[in-house]
Formats: structure tokens, C-alpha cells, sequence
């Protein structure tokens, strides 16, 4: 139906999660593209190491290190797009009816990567009030947290939840995935520290924490190019690096050689307050023009970063399947709640993008957001 | 053991399985990488389609099609490399205690890709008289071969069994899969038809029939680009699909795009005469050497394709695990036949790669793997 509704013309698709595309460094990647080929033929035509460019780990390594994270290559794998990662840790970890400990609502990537090794998912809501970490992470095989600006909730992780997170994580003995493809967006603070950052230690030469750090290149210089990355204490990038190898050998050389001089260049640091001028904006305008339509309906918090913003039906028996029905005949798409839950029985919130459509499309599609609302209450009613 | 042999100076490296990087139309490739950015942003920087490149599917699906095969985009799938189809193949369609009938010797690659779904590998000798195909796919979830030129034996199954394979898949309702990295790499005779081709009809208008086949672009244009291919019947494709939505959303659309312009372009069909003369020439050489060097330890046949030669040593009790020793000591690496034995049990071959080295290395190769054969021998007696 997502897809469809980019056939449909004049439709205004807020359902997807595309970063704005007139961002990328276009001109700049063109001619690294060119240069990667002519100058390095071996790092991008040939077959290269499972583990990624040994260049490109050694520049993630050094970018993600702090005095209390002491990195090196060997603690870093590059995947084939942030997603991959998932894929792979399933793979290293997971077998038949293990506990998958799942910050709740969850990325249906995540679920759908992990479902044929039919774990049974547990969900944990760290911002509720009396959130017990060490409860939630008991008996998992792993849990699965994205704390910055979680897929489709929009919500942040605080640092003291982190802290006890990442406690709880190292007294248990499990293994805390730290989905991160939202990192950068933040447009009203400075990032929070991230988890794997708070679990290191100075006194180490290496990492040797409970965090895998999942990261990717697709919000900052382009998803086209496939480019993530896994942190993790190097015994277990060894244990990825194995499943990385039966899944797809390893990742384009030439798009992570372009990555690599991208990144020397700092292309993606020149790029990110752009990025992020354009979507604070357009974050702001969306939620103005929901306060101005969509207030009888939902309710929602205005997020401090992402790319979504998670609006939930005032009255309960509010069905959004049900609504989107009516947002295609008025030409607009959204993400029902229904699609994030492993049951499909939330059908009461509805995921809205505003990354990818300038702001008076955004405009323009809660006005008819709004219409739906009230085609849809009027013939029910 | 075989990447540290890379480290190595002097050493000849025979173990791998890369193409000779100078065959790569490097330049062209370099200016359809910047082209691909600057016209085509949207294929090249964005998310794309799960399935892969429209435009990509359709081309494939045109040069893959003849009166016996209709095919259309519906019956193709891109994927990050061959090695990634191996894996969506175990994903769609394994569960654990599931047969896989396994032409042997088999690729490492493949039992890699599906050992972590737990399968039962039945080997199957296809070249063998008396080979029963009905009897070595019963049973099987799938059957897994490599007509041409399977690694590592460097075996071609010839017409009438590949016709008496597809008729027993037909008959029992197995999958069966149809790997083919090296089917291009014919060098004494044209290539025979593919099994897919085989197994399809006039009278269809969509391809119905049971093989998986899996292509690449690694050994034509550059495996750096990580480009292949499914073709198979629409509703496995569906299947295949959501697999890969778990695996890594998407191939990179930047290489995906090259790949695209290059094979319109023709560009693989430029260089592939120049590929076959220089292996041809390699493969002559290095057999001519073999002859010369190694008659008394090894027999062989000569391939008529693909990239290796399998050696079996006369002497049953001739141990290729502890031969590399003596190899290394050379500063020679080849293949030792265990590797690709799911027990490890075979210790009386070697794989020896003869594409990626010129001739006068292979020569001295082959000359420095007799005098580990005599240091070996000598010490033992």
C-alpha cells in the first residue's frame, strides 16, 4: 500500500522514513565515485576483507573513541546499511524461543529481520514511570533499545534510563543492542551520550562492554551507498564478521571506499546543520499545522529529534486502520499503528514523516489528515 | 590462514577465487560512477526498491528470456552478490532437520550460508554412473548444484543429466537450485543451456518451473559492486523478497545503477573475450606445468571452464592439510580439500586458482608445490 501510494499523482506520502534527498553532497560524491574507481581500483572493484575497508574501520573506530571508550578496528564491522546489522546479530545470537527483550513500540525492520528465528518478543517501556531495567533485560538473549528518537514513537531514551540500562546489562550478563540510525538528529539539544559510550572504561585498551552499536552512513550522506556499521567488543564483531560472510561476503569496496573519503573529507559534518536546519523546520510546521487540525482528534509530543512524529487517537476506539481509507481517498498516506505491532492490534496512533516533503506539502497533507478525521467520525457516527 | 598468506612477501597465492582485476573496464566504470550520481540521484543516493533497479530487473529479465523462457521484472530479484541469494534461498524456504541434497564436493560458500537453519546436507554425485536423480532429490527441501564448473571440482554437468535432474525436481516438486558464478567462463566450447532455460515453456507466458537461478556480476564487470541476481518463478521471487527487506533493505542503488548503464552499455560483453583468452591461457599453462611437476603425487582433468583445477592425489594416504605446511614453507598456498568437506574428513585434494595469477607465477607456483610434495614425502618415509 506504502509503495503504491507513490504511483498515485498529487499524493502526499508522509508514511515512509526518507531523508530529504536534495541534501546529499551530489556534486562532491560524484567526483569521489569517479576518484574511487581511477585511484584506489583495488579497494572498489575487487573483493574485499568480510570485515569492511580496514581504512573505513580504522576512521570509525577513531571517530566513536573517548577516554572511556577505547577502540580500535577490530571492535568495527562494516554492513551492508544499518539494517544488516540486525540481520547479523540475529544470526550470532539468536536460536529458536530465545527471549528478545524489545523497547516497545519497535522498528518493524528489527522484528521482521529477526522473526524466522522465531524468538518470542518481550516488550519494556523504559519511559514509564517505575521502569525496572533489570526486570526487563532478565533472561533475555538480548534486548533491543533505539534510544535516540525510537522508530515509531519518537521518543528519547534519558540519560539516567541509559545508565541504569547499561547497568543492568553488565550485571545480568546480556547483550544490549543499540539501534542508532537517528543519532545525528537532534534539533534542540546536544546528543545524550550514547549507551555504549557509558558503558566503556578508561582503564581498558579495548572494549570489552555489553553494548553492540549499530550505525549507519544513510541519514547523513546517502542511503543508496548501503554503508552501516557494527561497535562492539571485537569477540563478538569476530562472531558477526562469521555470519557477515554466509550472508553476502562483503560489502560494496566501492561504495565504502566513496564513504571513506566522504567522511576524510567531513562531508558529512559540512552537511548535518544543514540537514538539520531544513528538518527542524519543517518538524515545526508539521506540528503547528496538527495543532491547528489535528487537535480534536490526537494528541502527541512534539519530538526533540528524529524524523517522526507519533500521533495517538484521543478516544480509544479511534481506528486508524480504518482512517487511512479515507486519508487515500483525500490523497495523503501515513503509517498506521497496526503495521509496528507484532499482533497488529494497535490500531489507535498513527506515524507521521517530516523529512521527506517541504513544508507547505506537509501543510497541505494534515489539512487533509483532517479531512479523513471528519469523513471518517461522520460516517461512523 | 589464506588471508594471512596475502601478507606474505613472495608468496604465490593460489588458494583464492578472484578474477584477474585488470580485466576491469576501469575507466568506463569510473565515468559511469560520476554519471550515475549526477543524472541519476534518485537510483543512485535514495532508497530504492527492495526488489532492486526497475530498469536493472527488466534488462536482466530480457537477456535472461528465449522462446522457452518468458521472463519478465516479476522473476528477478537483485541481490548483494550471488552469496546473498544463497542466503535469502536458506531464509525462505529452511527450517531446522530440513534436507538440502548438495551436489559434492560442495561450495563452502552455500553450507556457510544455511548452517546456521541447521539442515541435513545429503551429498549427490551427478557425474557418477548410475546417478539416480529422482533418488538424490526425494525427500530434499531443495537440491543445490553448480553446473558449470561447481567449486571446487570444476565439474560441468552435461546436458542429459541437467535435462534428468529438472525432470525429477518436476516430478517430485523440489526446488532446485541453479548457482551459476562462472557460467560465463567457457573456454573450449560454448555454453551449455542452463537448467532454468531447460525447465521452462513455450506455451507459458511467466516462468513456472522449480529452479533458483542465481547470477553475479563479480566475474564480468567487478565483484566490488556486489550485483547479482535470482531469476525464478514470480511467487519465490515474492518470497525471496521479503527475505531480503530483513537482510539489508535494499543493494546499494549506486552500483546497482552502474551495473545497469554498464550492461546496456554492453560493456561485460566487451570484455569477456579478453577474459576467456587470458584464463585460457592461464588454465593451458599452469596444466602444462602440472604435467611437468606434479604427475607423480596428483591426477587431474583438464577444466573446460571456470577458475580452478581440483588435483587428487594418487596415494590414498596423502594428507593436503599437512602438504599446505610444507606449502607455506615454499611460499605457495593453495586449497586443501578438507575446506570444503562438512566433516573435514578429505584430505586428498587441493584446489589450485589459476585466474588471478599471470602464467610465469603459476609456473613457479606449481614448481614450488613439488618440492613441498618432496619435502613432505621424504620427511614422512
Amino acid at each position: 500500500m506504502f509503495l503504491a501510494a507513490n504511483q498515485i499523482p498529487d499524493m502526499i506520502n508522509m508514511a515512509g522514513g526518507l531523508p530529504e534527498s536534495s541534501i546529499y553532497p551530489q556534486s562532491e560524491l560524484a567526483d569521489l565515485a569517479k576518484q574511487a574507481i581511477t585511484k584506489y581500483p583495488g579497494d572498489s572493484l575487487d573483493y574485499g576483507p568480510i570485515e569492511g575497508l580496514t581504512a573505513l574501520r580504522e576512521l570509525i573506530a577513531l571517530r566513536f573513541s573517548s577516554e572511556n571508550l577505547p577502540l580500535n578496528k577490530d571492535n568495527v564491522l562494516i554492513t551492508t546499511g544499518g539494517m544488516q546489522g540486525l540481520d547479523l546479530v540475529g544470526k550470532a545470537l539468536l536460536d529458536e524461543d530465545d527471549i528478545v527483550a524489545c523497547q516497545s513500540p519497535a522498528y518493524l525492520g528489527a522484528l521482521d529481520a529477526w522473526r524466522p528465528r522465531q524468538p518470542i518478543y518481550r516488550p519494556f517501556f523504559p519511559e514509564e514511570p517505575g521502569f525496572n531495567p533489570t526486570e526487563a533485560l532478565t533472561g533475555a538473549k538480548f534486548a533491543y533499545t533505539v534510544p535516540n528518537f525510537s522508530n515509531p514513537s519518537g521518543k528519547l531514551i534519558d540519560s539516567k534510563t541509559r545508565r541504569s540500562l547499561v547497568a543492568a546489562a553488565k550485571e545480568i550478563g546480556t547483550w544490549l543492542i543499540e539501534d542508532d540510525p537517528y543519532g545525528t538528529l537532534y534539533y534542540d539539544h546536544p546528543p545524550l551520550e550514547r549507551m555504549i559510550s557509558l558503558s566503556g572504561s578508561a582503564e581498558e585498551n579495548n572494549y570489552s562492554g555489553p553494548i553492540i552499536y549499530l550505525g549507519t552512513l544513510s541519514k547523513e550522506l546517502a542511503p543508496g551507498f548501503r554503508v552501516g556499521w557494527a561497535i562492539a567488543d571485537k569477540k563478538m564483531i569476530a562472531s558477526l564478521t562469521v555470519t557477515k560472510q554466509g550472508s553476502d561476503m562483503c560489502s560494496s569496496g566501492l561504495t565504502q571506499r566513496i564513504a571513506y573519503d566522504a567522511l576524510t573529507n567531513e562531508l558529512d559534518r559540512q552537511t548535518l546543520p544543514k540537514i538539520l536546519d531544513i528538518y527542524r523546520g519543517r518538524r515545526d510546521q508539521l506540528c503547528k499545522a496538527m495543532e491547528d487540525h489535528l487537535s480534536d482528534w490526537f494528541h502527541w509530543e512534539v519530538p526533540v529529534g528524529g524524523m517522526f512524529v507519533w500521533a495517538v487517537a484521543k478516544k480509544p476506539n479511534f481506528n486508524t486502520d480504518q482512517l487511512l481509507k479515507y486519508a487515500m481517498q483525500e490523497k495523503v498516506c501515513v503509517t498506521p499503528s497496526s503495521v509496528f505491532d507484532p499482533e497488529g492490534n494497535n490500531a489507535r496512533a498513527i506515524r507521521i514523516n517530516f523529512t521527506r516533503n517541504p513544508e507547505e506539502k506537509l501543510i497541505e497533507g494534515v489539512r487533509r489528515i483532517a479531512l479523513a478525521c471528519r469523513a471518517m467520525t461522520k460516517e461512523t457516527i
